[in-house]
């Protein structure tokens, strides 16, 4: 029987298990299904941990995530149209939950369809090779450092593309006297407190984390873009400038003349694309855009289709669009979906590229990405959901975040699985320290 | 022709380089020898990096250094007999130079050998096999990301072991509300100026972190020990206190039931020996200890003797040991040294850990890793120096410190190979906040 390999268990690879889960489930023969996970329990970068750099391994520190984040999306946007939020809860629930809240929903599906035995955990993928029609994969088990080898039919790489830093350097960093670190290794604002902060980078981590760190009693907080600021409607305490130029001591400089004395320094500058575990004729290299090259449905890689990358793209689609590309590989492996030749896969490639290189605002780029979520829910099983309204969402949701960035998250929107409507929060985002599951729900 | 490979280009692959050159020099024909190093340049730990976690290309960072790190034993102890202080500095230079003078010095000599052409920068070995004989080194070229695989006959490890931390975790460290991080990844101790420090740890990292931190402005350092206390005469503002129970909130508990509230911890409780690209049957597994199993001479890989470490041991000695464990490693490779069977081999290794195990103090370790380093010495050509001076050098050195750990710096030996006394620095050390070397020098 064939052999399925999917690396890492977070929201891809759950969303890939749960593809096949409902496949039996229905009746279907499945091959054999083995999932590889670095870290000692499943959610991936929703698994939080305390620590930074490298973990009790030696390995490198997957998660990203830090403390009191809440989602930056409405739930409604990346809701499994299998596992509803009014499912899970038993309730309705508000449209941005805390990271507890979007963990519990993640692997209380995983829960519920039984796929946890499915997964090697503490195991991770030293390397993967080709050779005879079959993948080699090359895995450390950690907690005894012994490696074997085993061989499998197909490979699907889910391993995120949020976990290694893209982190330049300024001059004056070697004698900055202050902590320097990427936004992978920011935990708990609090850090920050009557701290002077300086954040470099004008995307989600510099939003969120100059909010955060203003929120827990930074002093100030001072964010110096490279093209172009956010713009957005700080609250006090919060100014963007332009780029840095250089540090020297504790005072940046940056190009407008400008300077200020700061106590820390944040770089928000992006992740890498990083799979070092892949041969070369395996791995994908791209940069963080909507729809990466060598990848047919942003999925299959063309120069060897029984290989696949989940989650890829930069992402306003996240765990439905996991979930499409989930049930799509799967019928792949099934032999359900039929692959063109390479000639027809590239071009498919070039066009949504052409298209790509065209897109010049948040609302091409969302609507985009919701063509591409509807060219794969088309040929696959995933169960309905107005998809439409998932589009609306996002632009009422990017309007919302200009009219007020300390209040869109005090915001409701409609289930595209249900119709349900989430309730607001007790409490506004920006007077509300406390992030516990118990809290919100309360 | 033969083919060796270095992995690493810090003190010890650097002293293996010093080793070929040095035969070369004599006349003896030397095989073709590759140094590759994962680093932009050479230095190993000594080439100091602001950054921490990974590094600009996704790996692990190597260094583990700080700003403001001086030696913490006597030059004296570490130096290379074939190129004397002296010799490079062109005069003498005080006994305990900062990080800047010391690299200057290891990067000194291999500048003057001209080794830098046999290193491959940016270039990390991803995985080593063994078959057929050979070695098979696959080796990612960082800045491009392409791997290539390579055959040699001759492989040395040479990468370090403190550059993996040990990181335990204690009850409440995922809600604590500041920054809890390794020693390997302090940079600047100004960071803490103001600040109340937790210290996990009673080896030499505690120490001096807890030193460092007081001297630039730490507004208490408390320094939890697992077993047993150091025991120095702390200056004002440093405490030791017994083992961390756990922490709520910002509140760490002792298991003596006493507590303090701190800003930040630092966990100095050491690293790892992790060689994660090394096949498993050719894998040094030890802890830090004077004489790891396996190691025939605390070299030879007794399993494969084509194989080899270099400076694996917990240290007293170290740039000396690495010289002297390159030059015989030199000399197995050339064939000059004759490998005894591996019956005899292992019961070396075994007769050196029985007296291991019988090692009650300092002194005890002190005259152990003598005894070790003579024994190499005798068969090798290494050039003469007065190895007994640096054992009673390390023995005063102990005495220094009990007698003052914030004034044991400001003492002055007496060089082993030349005789030249090191002046006093002009400034006593816990009075110098500057330790470049201009200023060092002057």
């Amino acid at each position: 029987m064939a052999r399925v390999a999917v690396i890492g268990a977070g929201p891809s690879g759950l969303a890939q298990l749960q593809a096949f889960a409902a496949a039996r489930s229905s009746g279907v023969e499945v091959p054999e299904v083995v999932c590889f996970e670095k870290q000692s329990d499943w959610g991936g970068l929703w698994n939080y941990t305390w620590r930074t750099g490298l973990d009790q391994y030696g390995d490198p520190v997957h998660g990203s995530m830090y403390r009191y984040l809440w989602s930056n999306g409405p739930k409604e946007c990346l809701e499994f149209a299998d596992y509803p939020f009014d499912t899970h809860f038993g309730k309705p629930i508000p449209s941005f939950p805390p990271r507890a809240a979007l963990y519990d929903y993640i692997t209380g599906r995983a829960m519920q369809s039984g796929v946890r035995d499915q997964i090697r955990f503490d195991s991770a993928v030293r390397w993967v090779g080709f050779s005879d029609d079959r993948f080699q994969l090359t895995v450390e088990s950690r907690a005894d450092g012994r490696t074997s080898t085993e061989e499998f039919d197909h490979v699907i790489v889910a391993t995120g593309h949020f976990s290694t830093p893209n982190a330049p350097e300024y001059p004056g960093f070697a004698t900055f006297p202050g902590r320097i670190m990427h936004s992978h290794d920011v935990r708990d604002a609090q850090e920050f407190t009557g701290k002077d902060l300086l954040i470099l980078g004008s995307s989600y981590s510099a939003e969120d984390i100059a909010l955060q760190s203003k929120k827990y009693g930074a002093r100030s907080v001072t964010v110096a873009y490279r093209n172009a600021p956010m713009g957005f409607g700080w609250p006090d305490g919060i100014v963007e400038v332009p780029k840095l130029e250089r540090v020297e001591g504790r005072t940046a400089h940056f190009v407008d003349g400008t300077s200020r004395d700061v106590d820390a320094i944040v770089l928000c500058t992006g992740y890498r694309h990083w799979f070092p575990f892949m041969e070369d004729e395996l791995r994908l290299q791209t940069t963080n855009v909507l729809y990466p090259d060598n990848l047919y449905k942003g999925v299959v890689w063309t120069a060897n289709p029984k290989l696949m990358y989940l989650g890829m793209q930069d992402q306003y689609y996240t765990f439905t669009m996991f979930d499409a590309q989930a049930w799509y590989a799967r019928d792949v492996v099934l032999g359900r979906a039929t692959l063109p030749s390479r000639a027809e896969m590239d071009a498919d490639i070039a066009s949504w590229r052409a298209r790509q290189d065209t897109l010049s605002n948040p609302a091409e780029d969302i609507d985009f990405q919701t063509d591409y979520v509807r060219d794969l829910l088309k040929v696959i099983d995933y169960p309905a959901f107005d998809l439409d309204m998932v589009r609306d969402h996002f632009n009422t949701w990017e309007h919302h975040k200009e009219e007020s960035i300390t209040g869109y998250r005090d915001r409701s929107f409609a289930s595209p699985c249900t119709g349900s409507v989430g309730p607001l929060h007790h409490t506004p985002w920006w007077d509300e320290p406390d992030d516990t599951l118990e809290t919100f729900l309360r």
